[in-house]
């Protein structure tokens, strides 16, 4: 019953991944295990994510990009809890089109990313499937002791914010999708956000020193804010109209007729990779001065307040949504 | 582009899985991440398997015992290398056939072995797929520091040992494809090996104490003990007729007319999850002991050598093998 690999599991692991691997841990990609030792006074942090073709990236993607995309949604997770990644275990599932040069662009782009992101492959297996081709991403990073953000800080009183800009995912599924009527530039500039988002890494410092409570955005914003004031038991009250736009979104939101629709498509739509955070007011000018320093986009969008859910307000009034977010399956 | 998913992503983890998850650092599955304490003095040791339906277990496989095997085929990397596992991080990529019934049994499957192994659940993701039903696993567990064993500490002089059975695995294959003429209880016992393999987690404190280098036996005896050998730059002899056999195994063995070709099929089959290591000739007796104790068979299969790679004999001579064994693909 075994599949046949053309390319070979060991041929693959050692020609591909084993340039990648942690000089210390991975113990070259020859054992089952990777083996990494204590940081006391640390914690690890893990999370992992599957993205299949044809659900979570398209057939025609470039698997460069691919392989990208699969390592920043997980940096993503990390940094909005405050977590330094050092190093992933990966589980490559090739389809029929993933020959040689597929693999190898797959692994060229880890090993781009590698380098940006500071992480190192620590091991995992390859196997081939009948089906749509199936990655799956564990990535591991430290926190100091106790210092992991939840979801579940944020208090009454909290301001709630968000890093850069929200609606860029939803609007890339459009661009590489062919839907929007934008200029060429500003559809290069969403099928890029789709590809090859940009986790926020470089704010997780300023999120685990003074965020009450953080999340990714990655359901979408208004489905995200609800993950974090559910286990927060908090209420969550924002107002749309100060939704950051990039400026593409800026460009699309200013050809619709009904701007508060348009909105909600934005904040609904997920694939964001920014982080959603609370933090007490008092702290709000060093947050500022902290993203000021690293030319990053932050946006109060509202604050935290006693009862449950998320009311995200248009002219004031709020606005009920018929779903509260993009569900990954 | 998201596939929908009948059951719910949110509901299949509230429903299934946030019963398993580990009471501390699981986060309830409520997080993006888990968040788990350094243990000073001890290292972190991780592997990560993924199985495909058609490929790795059948479509016709109860998803009760596709789930323990994912989990076992994993415990047994970790039991090689003699390092306790803790917690899992746990993908599921459903397909049309996993309804609430399938996925239902799947955790039911987990909740079992979870038990019998001492794991708890600590995070992962669910998502649907076009394809066939594929699952990866993330397994952690701890060594004392610096006494993972590797596969690269074989010395020439040591003895070549395996514990319990070779063969059950090729069998079971052959077995659920109802390819053998055994009576139905050997039947019986071959396919509740091939979907229920036991990883030998009762040997790993003596494979920690005392093996030189140590490999489980998935892809197939001989390949194992040629990554072994590779892996510590050494050779191995062995003789086949040597080879344990279980009683279904050996009921099949006494019916070939050509003992030499079934046991290069039992040696080469793969899916044993048994341990292949090596140790110092002084550590028999203290193997012994410990092997007894726990009512578990140890056969010492033959010795390493200087040279490279694995020279199997049958009748004192050295056997050919057309393929070094099993590939997962």
């Amino acid at each position: 019953m075994p599949a046949i690999d053309v390319a070979g599991e060991f041929e693959t692991i050692r020609r591909l991944f084993a340039p990648l691997a942690h000089p210390e841990w991975g113990r070259g990609l020859l054992d089952d295990v990777a083996v990494v030792p204590s940081k006391p006074g640390f914690d690890l942090v893990l999370t992992k994510d599957t993205i299949v073709e044809g659900v979570h990236f398209l057939p025609t993607d470039p698997l460069d990009t691919v392989a990208q995309k699969l390592l920043r949604v997980n940096l993503s997770d990390l940094a909005a809890k405050g977590a330094e990644a050092f190093g992933y275990l990966l589980s490559c599932g090739w389809s029929e089109r993933c020959g040689w040069p597929e693999r190898e662009a797959f692994a060229q782009g880890l090993a781009r990313d590698q380098k940006a992101f500071g992480v190192a492959l620590l091991g995992g297996d390859t196997v081939v499937t009948p089906g749509p081709a199936t990655f799956s991403l564990t990535l591991m990073g430290w926190t100091p002791k106790g210092r992991a953000v939840s979801r579940g800080g944020a208090q009454p009183g909290d301001l709630v914010f968000v890093t850069g800009h929200i609606g860029d995912g939803w609007l890339g599924l459009e661009a590489v999708q062919d839907k929007t009527s934008l200029d060429m530039e500003r559809v290069a500039a969403l099928v890029e956000h789709y590809r090859r988002p940009v986790p926020c890494t470089d704010f997780l410092l300023p999120v685990r020193d003074m965020a009450t409570a953080s999340i990714d955005v990655s359901d979408g914003l208004i489905a995200d804010l609800g993950h974090l004031a559910s286990a927060s038991r908090v209420a969550v009250d924002i107002d749309l109209e100060l939704t950051p736009l990039s400026g593409a979104a800026q460009a699309w939101f200013e050809g619709r007729v009904d701007p508060q629709a348009a909105l909600e498509k934005l904040v609904t739509g997920g694939d964001d990779y920014e982080i959603a955070f609370t933090a007490n007011p008092r702290d709000e000018p060093a947050l500022r001065r902290e993203a000021d320093r690293r030319h990053l986009r932050l946006t109060c969008l509202g604050r935290v307040t006693a009862g449950k859910g998320v009311t995200a307000r248009f002219g004031g009034e709020p606005v009920a949504f018929e779903t509260s977010g993009f569900t990954h399956g």
